[in-house]
């Protein structure tokens, strides 16, 4: 009796899994004098960090609710508040429309197993948000990807995918980040708004609205803040028939108060979200009852507008740093996108660059940037590549813009 | 273009989803005056809350790493600290050899992905733990219960259906609770260890160690702390050939230190680990990095020992207060298990007893269980039920078995 057999083999998604192609940057973060556009980390010189203490230490004298099991939906008192958070936005909502997620990864997680099986068909803005397209290839997801401009995704070319789609690809979902979107900072038009819905609501299928960036809007030129265009929750309370919204609004704490609380929400039609809440009871049970008692001491403290003005303005400093920095003067031979919001700019390298040569140099130099290969799903358009200019100072992204012009000199032909 | 297409339709295993079966008692336990021994909550009175606090002050003041993201295998210092428990535990690890995770809840959840396939065949000792059986009906496994004894589960019976497994029905893992099983309160014996660790090499199975309530174990009657027999995973280290330990270890804070926390722990080998660590990123990104730092800060403190000594001995006072109250004096008609640790009671009703109609007496008596149902994959004995003796204190406890023993003379036919 002492035969052994091979181990059971992996499920055939994790036969061999490819990580996130932006973790594989991590070695070259830890090289001395390093400066980094790569991550998609928010600021943590921007954490109100006395605020959160202040909240933590109020959550632990809240008794011992704050240490046991919670309910799978989320703490009332944070449900509560989030929903005024929504209301804020221009949406109906009540604490019992809202799912408290374990970031909004998680509820993006929870809607791909409530909603995908194999070989669904999925439609998603490209250039797009890596973990979301390795979630949708781990579930074999079919993607279909839906191109971008200035003006966000392209609703007239989603107008055309669908009416030549064969029944059988009819898809289950679209994802979209409307507001300043990752990588590609764009605000989507109002005017695209409306026919993205009109077109769920035509074909069926459901819109997932990605929305952690769109707090973080910038002043405009006449130093107003930007007049945000309604979300596609709003667009499809108006005009969903049937009582049938078709938009599931995620939204985060993650990049306006904390990450480590890893708060994230979903606002969506109680069907949908009834079958979330299935669906996290096997995955985590319940998101940390005490981080969401200091994310709702915190939202309560009535810091957090604060926090997010102090945001608002010093991401736009360090916009205009690195985009100025790279669009006056000499041509760079790097062409930026110029965010109204969010923490990304998305750049297009002249033909006569070699991505790879020009990503080396920029190690080189000290300064790293994530290839734009990482966010697409297929046919990548390999002279691009997405910088944050979120977590350094602005002092820091000066000397980027330095190095990457440096860097161009050196990947390019004399 | 004002046609509207019916929304998308859900995922086969969510198109009628049903929740959890201990859930829908909830409704009951806000009865008022209603004692609950439904729940498998730890008792509230036991969180060592000020030294909670003292960690959670601890936490913030570690600067901004405490609230940016984390790695997602978790962060150093808690890998460190459970790598720690694990050697204490008699087990090989180091701090890579941990990924931290989202509770033990999401420790399954990530291997269900990684390992299971629609139609995959998994055993589960039975009766088993509701969230498990949930999360592989959801992943449409094949599940084939595993009978269990005073002993644990039953390794002979294991043997002889792995011996008349058809190949193609060769399973990929074997879930199990061996130190005071929920809902059972078994501790699985020192031989059958060896014997299913040697089944699982040799027919090439994982198995899933599952240890929430090893910590947890009662003094003998002579007042020395239960001597408990090898974890599985330690077994594996010995009987495994070739380098691959088929037992995967998974424990958790929830039970010893606070549930809230959502810290639970994976002791796998490296390829295993490194394939949960890449779903962890779709599913959560990481554990909330706060609350690790206040689980490393609480678990160097020191006061972790003293913490889960009370725990011991105050389950078990509740333990003896709930058996012994059942199976003392007039024949209660409720036979139950002695457990030597953990928190759940498992009890056998007399065949003369009807179970809806003892349950429907017991909520009118003001006391509520589980009925057994829930804890089967399928054919479920309807005369068994679990009651936790680890929320109420004791003198609820004594009230709890004066109503049950009225509810069994109210629904016990004259």
């Amino acid at each position: 009796m002492n035969r052994s057999a091979a181990p059971a083999p992996f499920a055939a998604s994790f036969a061999e899994p490819v990580g996130s192609p932006i973790r594989e940057l991590f070695p070259y973060l830890s090289r001395p004098g390093m400066i980094s556009l790569a991550g998609g980390y928010p600021s943590p010189s921007l954490f109100d960090a006395e605020g959160l203490a202040q909240a933590a230490q109020q959550a632990m004298t809240q008794g011992a609710g704050t240490l046991q099991y919670g309910a799978t939906e989320g703490q009332p008192a944070l449900r509560e508040a989030l929903a005024q958070q929504a209301q804020e936005r221009g949406m109906q909502a009540t604490p019992a429309d809202i799912l408290v997620t374990t970031g909004s990864q998680q509820a993006f997680d929870l809607l791909v197993r409530v909603l995908i099986e194999p070989g669904d068909t999925v439609l998603v803005e490209v250039p797009a948000y890596p973990a979301t397209l390795q979630a949708l290839r781990l579930a074999q997801a079919r993607i279909l990807p839906i191109p971008m401009d200035a003006q966000g995704l392209q609703t007239q070319a989603l107008a055309e995918l669908l009416a030549s789609l064969p029944a059988e690809q009819r898809p289950k979902l679209l994802y979209t980040v409307p507001n300043f979107s990752n990588p590609r900072g764009t605000l989507l038009a109002a005017e695209r708004r409306e026919a993205l819905v009109q077109l769920a609501v035509q074909y069926g299928f459901w819109v997932v609205e990605d929305d952690p960036y769109g707090e973080l809007c910038f002043d405009d030129p006449q130093g107003q803040p930007l007049a945000m265009p309604p979300t596609l929750r709003a667009v499809g309370e108006r005009l969903a028939s049937s009582g049938h919204n078709p938009v599931i609004y995620l939204s985060s704490l993650s990049k306006t108060v904390a990450p480590a609380l890893r708060v994230g929400w979903m606002l969506a039609d109680a069907p949908l979200l009834r079958r979330c809440t299935v669906a996290k009871q096997t995955a985590d049970l319940c998101t940390s009852p005490l981080t969401q008692a200091v994310a709702a001491c915190y939202l309560h403290s009535g810091r957090y507008p604060a926090t997010v003005q102090r945001a608002r303005r010093e991401y736009q400093r360090r916009m205009q740093a690195l985009v100025q920095g790279l669009s006056e003067g000499e041509h760079s031979g790097i062409r930026c996108t110029r965010p109204a919001g969010g923490m990304f700019v998305w750049a297009e390298l002249d033909r006569s660059i070699d991505p790879q040569q020009l990503f080396d140099a920029a190690v080189a130099q000290g300064v790293v940037y994530v290839p734009g290969k990482a966010f697409y799903p297929a046919n990548p358009d390999l002279h691009t590549l997405r910088m944050s200019f979120a977590a350094p100072e602005v002092a820091q992204i000066e000397q980027a813009v330095l190095r990457l012009r440096a860097a161009v000199k050196a990947g390019t032909p004399p």
